[in-house]
């Protein structure tokens, strides 16, 4: 029998029980379902709708309860439907009369989002230290690996030559702004529905910002048909994520390559990689694929919420009981992706020989065979012809620029001169590009002091909540 | 230890047991793995590759894990990974040296497919059968109320009467498409990758063929490294099922709209509703919701398997790992909208004098009064333009065009006579619309006919799996 | 011939000129690459890499393909595949030398950056303006509409009465929120990259901050490589946009809902509807549903570009020039459904007649009785099913809960006594909601001016742009 | 004036012309609807509902209008809504009373819905004739490097050596499928909703089969209401193609790999690559990324339609006018990538040599060496364990395991021999994987048969439509 079912004359169909149902979903919310319940039945004695008797006996017998599931010794029936309706109907079994006074002035629609927004808060901080985590793990990487060299890649071609630490911090800086879209997710969970009740608000005299105060919220909602219908901080959340794990899956796809014989880059740890069960060589960068692949759910549950909220007049819908298991699955994926992904850069040994080696390849130093005729007068555009006329050259004598002799230089372009070779030396090219946010080791090391800066404001933010 | 470790010289850092495993989802398809290496087995030995005694010690030790597991007597260990391993390092347990000679001429690659592919057929064919299900249920309820008249709606606006069973019949066709969805991605799965080795086939002189008989394949897949890596199925089976839950959502949306006190068209059984934690009076149309609402997450787990798929090299990546959760969900979630919605169907009341009584308003038959002056020589387009000043005579009158009279009607047009009266006539109306697939009640009973033959023919296609 | 091709033998494929070009999109952000270019190379002069004379020609150069591109007498050619390539072309044969200078320190990995952030800072702040419209509309529309009283509704069923002016306020805090969130995506597109060039910085002693200025950035970005190849700001817009769609989705759906001939709430002017082809009464909410429809591209463009983004390597690659039609396309759709909306509601009649009227069905002050009872000492969870068994008791009779004599109610329960008339009275049950965020009109004028002030706030964050 | 405006006393807004309209999209299927027009007049006239001298008189004016839209000379004005109304419209003008007696029996719900089909079914075809070209391209490649082997790979890390044919051949597969997929798309289509007027059908005596035979459609649809909200067949195209593109991305991202100057194994036309603004020796895979990057528009587009579907009540809605764009997106996307690919392919030169030399690399033939002392005797699963130790010492000394002393090999296992050489020679390796569907020549041969029936299979299936 429901709590609800005054007007009925028969019961739910069985199979309903557990299509209905969000009791194994919502089950993990139960410290947010009892703590809202804690500050409401405070609240409701404070504004002497209730008795400070009745309140206390609420209070014990909540207490009771969580200890019991904190325990697994509380017996969960599907039949309640929800947290909310297990823990008030155990609530009355176990205090009586104060138990059925607990949901006055309330509705199972604030206090679901209640409990949502706290559950969302929660989330939302955790991965914000996770990605914090990470940050510090690349961060750690770069300062490791100074003055190694690879070649810098557009279109998967070489480039131009980059340090491998400036190549590490761009993710960090994709992943601080993860962080800061964790936090405006964070902060838009932040405000209180609870007094809202079922819609309209309530007649009781109630005091919203005694119970948002209580529950940690910074501020209350200011219209309860909005409050207990939006769910735009699960969406912030959602979509947060999604960045997120497509960040991750840039990280993860350039981990694979690396680890191919092909690149020979990056070798993984053996913690960090599985065997094949028929091929007995396999040493596989599994776990970079799984964050690469399951970039795919965290997408999925974003259109999911997306999808379920599209044109629900208003207020409360049952659609909305949707809302939760793709919030626990975004977060519960992208935590595990993180730390993964924190000890995977960890613990890889980067291959500076295979990195520098490559660089040979690709004609790297082409842009600033370029630069170097600019120079010397040459319009960049004709430079950058001349250029890859040498290049052409190259390609037919399947041969390097390094490879070509002054005559064959000066054929092309009488500019060139002795200095070319200096011009065109691997660390020289690199140590050149010191514009800001280039990758020269004095520009690196700038930029790796924003980086350290970046961590302490991060932490002063988590240290905030 | 792992089956796959002669090469490592660490175990895995343990957070990545969790994050790889795909054992708490895969371990559903116990019966499908076994029922594989069952007759990868018997295959083996027919073929000479291993002794008919390590094949009868093989199949007794799968027996006897198979009736463990379904017994709930078997321990999974999450270090086992999946349950390919599970059952194998087992199975070795077991019975020794020829447990371990079972895995000759095989991966777990082809392993992996083939048990998704069975599970996948397993899937459709259930889909399949609750399709029909519902099929029966709006047919039935089609049948047993034949002459209610509703207003057809176009915008949500009134536009021309139609029999309540016509209005059914339109999801009985959906529903008949998404069988045929349904049944295109059971044959797109019933094809056998077994014998393709991790990916470029194997050396042994295995029979392809005899393990795709076996297993109830239709075929065998041509290219070892498409059957690996191919997960077209399981997308067929995602869309068909995305498709037929928007079909679900369309009809559940109508199920809400008409249990308002607005429309007032239906009530649904107490069986298929619930009330409200803190409004006595509610009856709500929960579980239509809920159908409605889960159309995001079947879209989403379309969504994710399509991303997932994205830029994968051949052959075998672990992102494909990540094909089976959202199978499982897209399948429980469709069967039990799908079962859930047949018992509302079943057991709602259709408010036949409701209906009838909304058809007094918004001018149903105002393109029957066009027609009328088209049969009276006419053009249409003309005729549309007197009946409309007509209907805003009506709006600035607030009566409707059956309440004018005569003189009025003439007012606009000389055409109108005494006879206009019948043939704006709802009943009349509706008889009129004897066009192939029209609303007129001889139509529908031809419509019905065919409907009758479409689960006819669904039956025999079930019958025949 | 490309500016690019020195290295190239044979040209490209002519199929690949339409596949590969962008030209027909970006042209549209002609205005931002100019303005980029022109400071670029006042910063080369300034910085003395190039000589004022030449700053000076190109300046003159860039104006007058300006100006012949504003008054549409620049002839594009797909073979420039870009605007950048266009324009710098152009520009070299306009001015000569000079103009083969402009590219010195600079690559299109960069400048197709900086120009797609100005694009979307616009873009951005001009969606800004039209939610700060709706806004405005819908905030009027609930002053001119004070005391009227609808039912309202959780899962579309009568729940309790509310004013429509707090129903219309509810629309206001979702696009209060979707305000925060285009800001949020116009400060992420406030960063400078002009200066990172192909991926790795410069070796020309150039000035990032001075582009940055003067092309009204806020910063620069620290790190070149996710400079070229960062996209989260359109991300950031495009989510921005799905969630401010999802919102208008469901103002629409209440629109559609509301004209119905069953809810007849709302009449929407003649100005903001349609007619049929085929029925001549019809007058359809089709700018409504278009509203609503419009939703899935503005969702399927966020889509696109989650998808495009996953896996890519550093740094840039060719995938990214897919980023900037589905940019375009929701912001011009999400402009005109805004727009639109804000016109429907400004000219739409609300029928408080109807809305008043639909108060009398659906027991709409059952939670006021049970209250009711609380008040008289019984608590709530008792009183609620009280009252459910007396709506029952209405069900079988057919009548409200208004309609029962004392007598009907003390059969249920002794609490209730003569006061129970008034405390069901429709006003009363409003105006007793007081509660923080409540119906009752005191609290939707506190809200009132809470909607102001964050007018006030919206106007002073554009002034500030 | 609209065509339907009599009821209305005031003109659409302006801005709701262009938000509205949908000319600017269904203006491409003018040759379609016309051709509706011209099916369902001569039906009219043959049923004796106009005369023969009307239907004479419209078939002359569509004529001339088609000819005039044909080349250019046709104005068309936005306020007509689309090309129905511009259509019939101008045909009133061009032939007064019979044009505006065309209309009899039919509604812009049953043309608009006959027209997309029409276009349907016309891109769907066209596309099958693209992915036949790509599989001719990919079998002919095949067929042309019979002998060249490259590393097969799973998780991206060298597994087994195959047949460059085979790895092409997967391809084809796929294509093969996606094929069959864009069949049955069109054939979803291939069903005529004309006659089912407005949403019930019609009173007047049609001839629905009439119009179905003449304009190809293989029967008609039994339900009026499904006929006109039934958009299931663009979906069914939408997701073909969404699969289409995935394996698509799949090809091109292997492109991308192979191009890159670490894999080697592929050099693209000059005609299918492009250079750098800034860096003159870049030769970029610039289409197969931008394949890649669109399977994000085309997911996008799915996903559009699936939302844009979502709990959308009967019959027709205005929603429903968002059909279409994704349609032509997604067929022009696609097309144009698929011919792309197809000339990419063909182009390309194939790197044997640089294949070959990887093959030394990651150890290839492991599997073979367990297979070789699985032929001694020893049970697979410790076969694995030695091979996998041996592996391991490679590791340390940095050598391949041909590199390895039969000392070497015997210190871990007594069972290898002087004969081990030829077992684990590449091409004996390749040669040996012999089973139906694997990599060894002669099952390649036996493969490119069936892929050579399966493209006489597709161009039957072309020539039958």
């Amino acid at each position: 029998m429901a709590l609800w079912d005054g007007r009925f004359e028969t019961g739910a169909a069985a199979e309903t029980w557990e299509f209905g149902a969000s009791l194994p979903v919502d089950c993990e919310l139960y410290q947010e379902d009892i703590a809202g319940s804690r500050a409401h039945a405070a609240m409701l004695a404070a504004q002497g709708i209730i008795s400070e008797e009745d309140a206390a006996q609420i209070k014990t017998g909540l207490d009771s309860i969580e200890a019991d599931i904190a325990t697994g010794s509380f017996d969960f029936d599907i039949r309640d439907e929800d947290i909310h309706m297990a823990v008030e109907a155990e609530l009355i079994r176990r205090v009586g009369e104060p138990g059925a006074r607990l949901h006055t002035g309330r509705s199972r629609n604030d206090q679901v989002a209640t409990d949502t927004r706290l559950g969302a808060k929660k989330l939302a901080r955790a991965l914000m230290e996770d990605v914090l985590e990470l940050q510090r793990s690349l961060l750690s990487a770069a300062e490791q690996h100074p003055g190694v060299i690879l070649p810098g890649c557009t279109h998967l071609q070489h480039a131009q030559p980059v340090l491998l630490s400036h190549h590490l911090l761009a993710y960090f800086w994709m992943l601080s702004r993860d962080f800061q879209r964790l936090n405006a997710a964070y902060d838009a969970a932040n405000r209180s529905p609870l007094g809202s009740a079922a819609l309209a608000g309530t007649g009781y005299p109630i005091d919203r910002r005694m119970t948002a105060y209580e529950l940690g919220f910074a501020d209350v909602i200011p219209n309860s048909l909005d409050a207990v219908s939006d769910r735009d901080f699960l969406l912030d959340l959602s979509y947060a994520g999604s960045v997120c794990a497509m960040h991750l899956s840039r990280l993860a796809e350039e981990i694979v390559l690396w680890s191919s014989p092909e690149f020979g880059y990056l070798t993984l740890s053996d913690a960090y990689a599985t065997g094949s069960s028929i091929m007995p060589q396999k040493k596989n960068p599994d776990f970079a694929e799984l964050v690469r692949g399951k970039t795919g759910r965290v997408y999925g549950n974003l259109m999911q919420l997306l999808v379920t909220m599209k044109g629900l007049p208003l207020a409360y819908n049952k659609d909305l009981q949707e809302d939760k298991e793709g919030m626990f699955d975004t977060a519960r994926t992208l935590s595990m992706c993180l730390s993964v992904m924190s000890g995977m850069i960890t613990t890889a040994q980067f291959n500076a020989d295979a990195m520098r080696a490559a660089c040979s390849k690709g004609y790297l130093a082409a842009t600033d065979a370029a630069d170097y005729l600019v120079r010397k007068g040459m319009a960049f555009r004709d430079a950058h012809a001349v250029v890859g006329r040498l290049v052409l050259l190259c390609e037919h004598r399947g041969c390097e620029l390094s490879d070509l002799s002054l005559a064959d230089l000066r054929g092309e372009c009488e500019l060139f001169a002795d200095d070319i070779a200096g011009a065109l030396d691997l660390d020289r090219v690199v140590a050149a590009r010191t514009s800001e946010g280039g990758t020269a080791p004095t520009a690196v090391e700038h930029q790796m002091r924003l980086a350290r800066t970046d961590i302490v404001m991060g932490e002063a933010v988590l240290a905030g909540k």
